[in-house]
Formats: C-alpha cells, sequence, structure tokens
C-alpha cells in the first residue's frame, strides 16, 4: 500500500469533528496494536482505522441517496438504525474518491458497526479497536479491553452480546448481520474449546 | 375442529411431566383468555395451548432424527439451542398422530419458541400465553403480563427482548427467527404509534 497516511489523515479530518477525528486516530492506535498481537498486518489495521468513520458526518440523505443507489449495498439497511449506515457507504466512498482498493481494509470499514457473518481477522480488530480505543469510556468498556489481551474472540463475544442488550434496552432493531457474527464468534470459540 | 379435547389432553400428559402438563393447563388457559381480550378463536388458542408441548420431553436423538428427515424443518435448528427443537417437531408430530390440520393451530406450536417474522395474532398469543402462564414465575414476568392486559404487541416486544438479553447473558446463540420476530413486533409498534 503506497498512500500517503498524512494526506488521507487530512482528507479524513475535514469529513468529521474534532472530537470524532480525536477518536479515529484512537481507532487507528488500537487497530495497529491489536494487530501486531493477533498477527495482522499493522499497516492494513491502520489503514482502516484511520478511514472507518469517513461518512459518519455525512448527511443522512446523502446516505440514503447512496446506499439506495449502489446496488452492492443492501436496501433493508434503510429499515435499520442510521448509525449502521455510514460503515457501508464509508467502504464504498474511500473506494471511489480515495482510491483505496485493498478489499480486506474495504471489509473491515463495511462491517465495522454490524459485523458479519463470518468476520475476518481484520474485520475483528477494526470492529473491537472501535469499541475499546483509549478515548472509548462506557460501563464495561475496561472489561472488554481487558479480554482483548488475551483473547480476541471472547473480547469480540462480549462486545457484541453488549452491543445486543444495549440495541434491546433503546428498543432498538437488530440488524440480522449483528446477529449473525454474534452466533458466529461463539461457534468459533466452541471450537477451540 | 371436532376434537375430543379430554382424549387429547390424556395423550399430552403422557409425554411430560406432572410439573410439565400443569404448565400445560396454564398456557391453554392464558391463550384462551388472550383470544378471547384480542380477537382470535378461543377454541384454536385452547388447542394449541394444549399440544404446544407435546415434544417437549421426547428424546434429544428423536428430536434430532426427526429434524434432519423432515425437509420441512429446517436441519439448522441443530446448531442452535435444544430448547428449540420441541417446537417445530411438536408441530410435525401433533399433525401426524393426533391428526390436527388447523394450520394456523400448527404453526402457532411450530413458532411458539422461537417466534417468526410476520407472526399471526394466533402465534402471537401461544408464544405469549407460554410466557406468562400462571404457573410462570421469573424477574420480570409480574411486568410482561401487566402489558398484555393493555397492548399485546407491547407486551411480546418486551417479553422477546427480555428472551433475547437472557440468550445473551447465557452466552448461547441467537436463533435468527427470534430477532425477525422480534424486529417485527418493533416495526408493527412503530406503524401504529
Amino acid at each position: 500500500m503506497t498512500f500517503d497516511r498524512e494526506n488521507l489523515i487530512q482528507q479524513v479530518r475535514e469529513q468529521m469533528t474534532e472530537h470524532r477525528f480525536i477518536h479515529t486516530l484512537g481507532v487507528a492506535q488500537a487497530a495497529e496494536a491489536l494487530a501486531k498481537q493477533y498477527g495482522a498486518d499493522p499497516k492494513e489495521a491502520d489503514l482502516a482505522g484511520i478511514l472507518h468513520d469517513y461518512c459518519k458526518f455525512w448527511e443522512r440523505a446523502k446516505m440514503a441517496e447512496i446506499i439506495q443507489k449502489e446496488e452492492s449495498i443492501p436496501s433493508e439497511l434503510l429499515r435499520y438504525d442510521k448509525e449502521l449506515w455510514h460503515a457501508p457507504v464509508g467502504a464504498y466512498i474511500v473506494e471511489r474518491d480515495l482510491g483505496v482498493t485493498n478489499s480486506m481494509v474495504l471489509d473491515a470499514i463495511r462491517y465495522h458497526t454490524s459485523g458479519r457473518k463470518n468476520m475476518t481477522l481484520l474485520d475483528k480488530i477494526l470492529w473491537l479497536a472501535d469499541y475499546i480505543e483509549p478515548g472509548r469510556q462506557f460501563p464495561g468498556v475496561e472489561e472488554i479491553r481487558e479480554l482483548a489481551r488475551r483473547n480476541l474472540n471472547e473480547a469480540l463475544a462480549k462486545a457484541l452480546g453488549n452491543t445486543l442488550m444495549f440495541l434491546v434496552k433503546q428498543n432498538k432493531r437488530i440488524y440480522p448481520l449483528t446477529v449473525e457474527a454474534y452466533n458466529g464468534i461463539l461457534a468459533e470459540l466452541q471450537e477451540t474449546r
């Protein structure tokens, strides 16, 4: 990968609030560290972290239009929480506008909010980095950080479970991919026990 | 429906523990009451209640064999909690062995544990009756009983949400139909608000 990291970072910064930009740098840092720990490519993890929230603050209508137009993005997303939209829209846009073509990085961005059935190592790393980056402060995050030091899948299972319970408590619909991600990680854990 | 209710009840009683038989009568009673309240057929609700747990205590291997053999039962069930199995197996068996042909009743039995995407009124009534019958005692049941007196979908949404959270706390996989049931009820509630 031959991206000009500083240039990408500047482009990312222009898309979001300063608060979110600091979160983004935290995710890139956490993803790179997890990649080193669990044997993924640190450069890919860093790039996925930098770009994962590229469309987070884009207007609702603009994201909805892209979801409707692009056949590669499932339009059923429009029936679920708007918080899910920026991930597949972001993967589409960073490929189109920034020229990112690494499919592992694009997939990690695409599924960084929902998760998916068979998550790759990079998918898992970005999803978890987004959950535990140093700026995150919410009940239970320290437990996930602690798990992440020992076992990637155990940390993910717990964090995905927390996410499902959070959605139920908020009376929000649950995107089926998130349940598939959760079930998939539990299955992987059972196989390795 | 021209079933000999007493005869059916005797056949049901032979399939289960006395404790479960008392639960069964409670479900039939609760289902009949909900049917009267919400405009379903009380006789169908009573019949579904009597028969819903017909295979609850059948041997695991016997149920697994039926699930594998019968094309009408999705074999992916075998990868999920055994507690889900007796419902579709029961629907199959009460049709085959007891001659029940009412498809509404059979569907209510088939989906009384998992739920499904577009639950019928009778599906909802049996699912909820199973949750709140007078013998049930667990934290939160009284809140669901209270909701059931006022709004069927609100009671179901809360009870399905509780079920999802319970599964997560138990580190159990979540059967996709249960999430579809939950999402479907939330969508119905949104439409009527």
